[in-house]
């Protein structure tokens, strides 16, 4: 289970629309340019797969956060570098699969709750303001944010451009380059 | 995404104590002698990561091959190659997994039942007959032999050295080496 390439784990935590998914695409694509081996883990796509079942209790939030670590450390440590975009909206919990993982970079994408409610990517604000759905992050739900993010992305005061380029800067400073 | 290694998945099916797990870290260990990036899925241990809260139904089983089949289809497209045992009791299950990944090699590891039984080495044939536990494969729930596995190995009639290096000699025919 030795490796000699350099992996590493990405981690994009932020609400609902601050622009996850739309950073963790540039800097995979950012990666491959610089001929890394990257997979992208998006909550969306792994809570399809792993966690069936699972809801937006903290303790399921939780279990959520667990499995998906449980995967970036197995590829983490086979010299992959892996982009996780995920609401993760507890600190503890990103804390323990830090140091579970190890190499690993804890990147803040933030803008406003009220900024990520015009946006609204999933309509899931709106819903919740309707009564429709509880358990919103930032809305009915807490959010706690990084104290000391390895990056923090304004993406109300940059481009996706932008932030993918400020992750990528410490990508490079690090050397997680295959 | 891409990647210019070869990743392959070794799946090894069959009861519990029919050697599957003896046989997965002689595997890997021969992996290792030759230079391969090699990861091991046990399914106690995802079990504990990836499902806990799943049982023993005919559902439950299916989502466990399938999460496993996930883990195991990142790490194989990536050039890692992964050994997976798991009593993956359900013929159709194991198929779909097969299909998802590509590069894939089916083990049946094959004891009889009366072999195992004897091994017991987790007690629960024992307290099957007890009438402690139910739902377990090979005394009141299924198991369905591969039709046409890559490799079978008879525990009751070999050591698993032996075992192991039927399995190796097939990687290194089909050249998982990376």
């Amino acid at each position: 289970m030795s490796t000699n390439l350099r992996g590493l784990t990405i981690w994009l935590t932020g609400l609902s629309s601050a622009g996850k998914t739309t950073i963790a695409a540039a800097v995979c694509e950012g990666l491959r340019e610089r001929g890394c081996k990257a997979e992208w883990l998006d909550g969306d796509v792994v809570r399809q797969h792993l966690c069936r079942g699972l809801g937006f209790t903290k303790a399921d939030r939780d279990e959520n956060i667990r499995r998906i670590g449980f995967v970036a450390e197995l590829l983490t440590r086979n010299g992959i570098v892996t982009v996780v975009s995920a609401i993760s909206p507890y600190r503890a919990a990103r804390d323990e699969v830090r140091r579970r993982i190890g190499h690993f970079l804890e990147v803040y994408v933030n803008a406003p709750i009220e900024v990520c409610e015009v946006r609204d990517l999933k309509g899931i604000y709106r819903r919740a303001r309707a009564g429709e759905i509880s358990h919103v992050t930032g809305i009915d739900d807490p959010y706690e944010p990084p104290f000391a993010p390895d990056v923090e992305c304004r993406t109300d005061r940059e481009t996706p451009a932008e932030s993918a380029a400020s992750v990528l800067r410490v990508v490079d400073r690090i050397g997680a380059r295959t």
